[in-house]
């Protein structure tokens, strides 16, 4: 606790897609970052909304009723219970906040679903 | 819910310091902007931790054992119930993650205290 997080130096830590990492923790919830390309598998979490803030790259989410781009310097809350696929065509780097042991694949599961709690 | 939030568009649209805008929320907590010039008053949170995200400029914060310095890029979490007094030299943008409804001076009150839910 009471030490800065630098979120360029914390990206440079690994280079896998799809694969989040936790960089920090307040109170139940957890800050972690990961990068993306191609597509994701569409789910929804049931009991909680998520964040999303794109720290490189363009983002790209698909919902039952529209497409948002989020790109750079921008942010998006997903709401609970609503089916979304992210996907990007190039490498995105995001930083995600969501409660502990939230499942990344959600309610879809798959072969895409990753660790939690994966500190660096 | 649903739209995409710039941060430096959001900044734009307000110029006092240590006056919270709240730009998004997500289950119980909020994505506040603020921005800082000179001191705040020492506080602290009884229930929760504050997470300080540093957009431009430096954040300090004096704490009973040290003063940690937060550059852009970079980000904290306070840990609750610990005395902490945030400063910036010259005009400094931050994101702050918490808790719906926390009183930005904490126990300690006096003139900094700043209006809740203000939305940008």
């Amino acid at each position: 606790m009471k030490k800065v997080i630098n979120l360029k130096n914390k990206l440079n830590l690994f280079s896998d897609y799809w694969s989040p990492r936790v960089i920090a923790e307040m109170n139940d919830y957890q800050f972690k970052l990961v990068k993306i390309k191609g597509d994701f598998i569409p789910h929804k979490h049931d009991n909680t909304d998520e964040v999303f803030i794109v720290l490189e790259g363009v983002l790209k989410i698909e919902f039952n009723d529209k497409i948002i781009e989020i790109n750079s310097g921008e942010m998006i809350v997903v709401p609970k219970n609503e089916i979304h696929k992210p996907y990007s065509d190039k490498e995105c780097k995001i930083m995600l906040i969501e409660p502990k042991n939230i499942v990344n694949t959600g309610d879809a599961g798959g072969s895409l679903t990753a660790l939690n709690n994966q500190w660096i």
